[in-house]
């Protein structure tokens, strides 16, 4: 595997155009008068940015209709229904985890993708089954891009008797992090739901990472009883809450109150900057410490049609919905759907000074945030010193 | 002029595939057997959708910095200082009315559209030189595509003694459509500022349409007023409200009593399904009867990066926004950017049936709903019966 690498006039993170050195997938050196012995293979990076790969921190890898015939959706827009048609109807409509996935996977790839966070639908109807073909995945594009994977009940935890159970499953089989949705909106049962999720984090010394779609005052109730928790499971910096729409509530004062006690916590916060949701400040809560990723969530699947596997496409979505507009701004969407991720993720080695891991992508712009707006291909992407997509295109092949 | 066309294997407006035979520049027949002189010159659309021209209802073609090196902006976000600072600088940073409004033009047309109602700034610094900068633009374009020139005091008109002369002289040498801007958010003088616009619509005839991002309880008041006035003067059916973003407030009884109203007075509603300001609801405001069109807005300008100079680009926008997802509703999505604008700029002869104009796109797409987020190419254009656009290429070069 080529690990070693000289990458010729980039200018990283924007700044002066210079050359960057890879070895061992290792940056280990970035200048002008880098020497490398003769075999190392070289890329002219043409002067291109060099961006850390770029994450997607809140996906479901296996719940696009990418590359199959166009899905038409007719059904009313009701979470609960939309819940319960794809759990219903995801077989017949062909909509395999493996290829699916992997579809999806290989299109965030060719966009810069080097890291993804991936919920898995687990259920009482389909089992593991959803998680063993996003593994598959996984492992088809080990080294070209880290798939960790959320035990997610998408169907509800304490409706659905039986979930624990493959929750518990799945941590010992094959993902890291464990998921949970709408204690009170889902569940109706809010006191039951995260009991046992706490105690299934005890269990596997698992990060977890909660949907929490409830709005208002309920989201508000719902995120004061993940705090007593995380406090009495001394889960400080291992707890993250995605959408946490609650704290787009229209209460300055109640939303700041909240935003303390996440940042006390050190509770993270996945956003997608959903357009037709109230969604949390990135600037408010970047401004309290708070660590904020961000995630490209379903893309053209039974819920919805909108979205690209594309992380610069959705740096645009979230800078839009926070009325971004300087050129700051812009880079800030930009550092949101990478460091942002990598910070969520708890990322080792993760950036693009000497010493990280070779992990980026060249972007196309005159400047950071024209990169941002200027919807080109990615000229490079690069994962551990090795070339994983160039002018757009992931080295696998879409199946 | 080649204004008779048999267009072969098209999809009108994603219905069954047939021909589509133009002559004199009309919708002249639609069928699998139609006949046409020999001479008559003939497209394959290889089963695309046809789709009536779309229309930008609401930009601001003298603005864009499109196709020029990266304009950094660093400013804040506040709407005045935007203002100003554009005025102040708009001529040193070389954003030349004619050149820029021909770039914004031909994307719009290469994406398209084949109508275009455009704001263009009237003030006291620079007199009529936007307009007349678009002016030539429309000359340049005629044929190509309609352009709608709205006189708009972007800088205020009761602050800016001098702009009344102004609005008045452009709507008698160029412009269709008087402009006006938040009477009190910018000018401060609500009454003042409506009643010197409602005088110089009796003056000229013309039809208004005025920028409300006055929000909540002030953007309702100055509606109020507007009201009174359209009642007076006459104006039902003549007058439109862009952004109107008071009717996104957070009191459903207070908006549904405004739109009765503006339902009542036949306003129309222009929206850009702004991604950080509440917003009008297009359901709302469609199932009272109001007329609802939609624009791109000012795309990447010294007020903000963001935008495409593309009506597809700006559905997904609005559509996002709306909280859309169904077929259905994709579909709603397109017919805003196009009979919707037809609807507010009171369009004979637009549609896609038999004896219609000419003006129409096809689009790339399995279903309707899919040609709106797949983000293709538009395969071809055509205006009064001749190609304009061909696979996402205008046939004026961008200058």
């Amino acid at each position: 595997m080529m690990t070693d690498l000289l990458l010729k006039n980039v200018r990283p993170l924007g700044g002066q155009a210079t050359d960057l050195l890879i070895r061992d997938g290792l940056i280990a050196g970035i200048g002008s008068e880098l020497t490398a012995p003769d075999a190392t293979p070289a890329e002219d990076g043409h002067g291109a940015i060099l961006w850390p790969g770029l994450i997607d921190a809140h996906t479901h890898l296996d719940k696009t209709t990418w590359g199959m015939p166009w899905h038409e959706n007719d059904r009313e827009a009701v979470l609960r229904s939309r819940i319960d048609f794809e759990r219903e109807n995801r077989l017949t409509l062909d909509i395999d985890p493996h290829r699916q996935s992997l579809r999806h996977a290989i299109g965030l790839v060719a966009h810069g993708a080097t890291h993804i966070r991936s919920h898995v639908d687990i259920d009482t109807t389909h089992g593991l089954r959803m998680m063993e073909g996003v593994q598959q995945t996984r492992e088809k594009l080990a080294g070209i891009v880290d798939i960790q994977m959320v035990a997610f009940p998408q169907s509800g935890v304490m409706v659905m008797p039986g979930t624990v159970e493959l929750l518990d499953e799945a941590l010992s089989n094959g993902c890291e992090v464990l998921g949970g949705i709408d204690p009170c909106g889902i569940d109706r049962d809010p006191k039951g739901q995260l009991d046992a999720l706490f105690v299934l984090a005890d269990r596997h010394g698992c990060d977890v990472d909660i949907h929490l779609h409830e709005a208002g005052e309920l989201g508000a109730f719902t995120m004061e009883l993940i705090f007593e928790r995380v406090r009495v499971h001394g889960m400080q910096g291992r707890f993250a809450i995605s959408h946490a729409f609650a704290l787009g509530m229209n209460d300055h004062a109640r939303v700041g109150r909240l935003i303390d006690e996440i940042a006390a916590l050190d509770i993270a916060i996945l956003t997608t900057g959903a357009p037709s949701a109230a969604v949390p400040s990135v600037k408010q809560l970047l401004a309290a410490g708070v660590r904020v990723g961000a995630g490209c969530d379903g893309i053209r699947d039974t819920w919805g049609p909108w979205g690209q596997p594309d992380m610069i496409d959705r740096a645009t979505v979230i800078g839009m919905k926070n009325g971004f507009r300087s050129d700051r701004d812009l880079r800030l969407a930009l550092e949101i759907v990478s460091q942002g991720g990598a910070d969520v993720m708890r990322l080792d080695g993760y950036g693009a000074a000497i010493g990280c891991k070779a992990d980026f992508t060249l972007l196309d712009g005159e400047t950071v945030a024209h990169a941002v707006v200027n919807r080109a291909p990615r000229p490079l992407v690069v994962k551990g010193g090795k070339v994983v997509a160039r002018g757009g295109a992931c080295v696998v092949d879409m199946p």
